[in-house]
């Protein structure tokens, strides 16, 4: 666990100073906080900058009485539980630069442990380019780890990330996992080759789209799905409604929630615009590497 | 039934057009829509106004087969239900002009009659006059209804709308119900009463605001409240979180959102000011009527 932690909070700098050094005289702001039942965690937010409208990216390491809703879903008889990672939300604000978010923790509940997380990316115009350089990088990473571990967190990525009352996913997705499975060794050094792929998945297409020009349209279309970004993460996400639910740390909780958001009429993309391919993504998911196969299907239930 | 259908029907009506006199020019949007489940509805939407950034006033009378959430909720036998209502939300672009919202609606279960609703008011700065306005209207028409009325309902609405997460209420309150007791005729006209105060307890506090001058603070000020505003309806808003659940008409549902919100790192206001008078009414109620009593304490559990 040591080594786990060791390696999170390391990562959460290399992020933060990335980060910064697209911000230049500019510092994340660094809230250090204890929770009261046990543990704490350091925040750090920017908001307002040149590149990044608001950025955060949150270290927080709990521990104490295991409350009654992740009792009910996780295995083990201990009554105390303990969770540490790393998330972190980023909002640019030129809108052909795309919000990206990830994740990577562990939750103990006394022998057992819960290996989850994973990154993925909201565009408001789609760039076919930036999304498939996200997946090319994520998935040389989960191919260190296994053979198509890529297929399986993919699919699992764009099952989760997805608005029902919309129809729509939340972005062209990525990865994601909340129980990783096999030896401790082999799941820390997974943990850490995954997270190890997300800058050099995001921050390229950062670089190439922050000075990109851009007019009122695709102003609002990103203020719009920033809208829908908020919709996700306060009605569907599950850690966001947990911890509200459970009188987490508010701010750290919704460091997730974008600068600005707009709602108002539907408003239909012009066809074959950036703006119309991404809705068409959304609703429906795509393969963004042509020799990735389709992961095998479940068995049937009929 | 058909009484208070054609009554809420005229009153839409009434609200509509008494909001269209604040935009010469412009007329609501009006879209109605059919449930493929039994019955339907008539949205009314404004955006971009003069006076109203985003104003909704919405009917609708839906039926079929009782949702199993609901059938908890509400005693009765029968497996059939019918909800007819009409929802009102109103961001004005004024920071000074308050934000307000106005549901009155009956539930049927068979016999089983559930009439519910409210109105209640969100300032982003307090003006004590508004809020005694407000208040002083509603309770009118309460004390037409029955005495110490207004006392049971004010405190209901703040029970109500309260984001534990922020340890703030959603705005300065008003009246709400979700189960009104009585005859049904005398419930009816209560309703009707009550739905008959809210023009004259809203429209004079928007026609003295919408054109008092401000500047970048108060708007801010007003977008940070809207984004508390998004978080109420998202997580905590029963009507909101049913709705989405259970594939309502999204569009009508999310009316309620305000047409732009902000999220940022917390900002203390400055003292003696109305947004710090705001924030301090937000996290404890006050009284808005000189002569107003307490309600009568609950019979002890002890």
């Amino acid at each position: 666990m040591n080594r786990l932690v060791a390696f999170l909070k390391s990562w959460q700098d290399e992020v933060t100073r990335a980060l910064e050094a697209f911000e230049p005289g500019r510092r994340f702001r660094i809230e250090r906080w204890e929770r009261p039942g046990g543990g704490g965690g350091e925040s750090r937010g920017l908001e307002g900058g040149e590149v990044l409208e608001r950025a955060g990216v949150n270290f927080s390491d709990v521990h104490g009485r295991l409350p009654e809703t992740l009792a009910r879903e996780m295995s083990g008889e201990s009554a105390e539980f303990r969770a540490f990672g790393v998330s972190i939300v980023i909002h640019p604000r030129n809108p052909w630069a795309p919000t990206t978010h990830a994740n990577f923790r562990c939750i103990a509940r006394g022998d057992q442990l819960y290996f989850g997380g994973g990154a993925d990316l909201t565009p408001s115009l789609l760039v076919e380019e930036d999304a498939r350089h996200f997946h090319k990088t994520l998935k040389a990473a989960c191919d260190l780890c296994a053979p198509r571990l890529y297929d399986e967190l993919k699919a699992a990525c764009d099952r989760y990330f997805y608005l029902p009352h919309r129809g729509e996913h939340r972005g062209v997705g990525g990865i994601f996992f909340d129980q990783m499975q096999g030896p401790i060794d082999e799941r820390i050094r997974w943990l850490e080759t995954l997270a190890g792929a997300f800058l050099p998945a995001y921050l390229p297409i950062l670089e190439r789209r922050r000075h990109t020009p851009y007019g009122d349209a695709e102003r609002e279309a990103q203020l719009i799905q920033r809208g829908r970004y908020a919709e996700f993460n306060l009605v569907w996400d599950k850690g966001t409604t947990f911890g509200l639910q459970t009188q987490g740390r508010t701010e750290s909780i919704l460091m997730s929630l974008p600068p600005l958001a707009r709602w108002g009429a539907p408003v239909e993309p012009e066809p074959n615009t950036p703006r119309a391919a991404l809705l068409e993504t959304l609703r429906r998911p795509r393969e963004w590497i042509a020799t990735s196969r389709a992961p095998a299907s479940p068995p049937s239930t009929a």
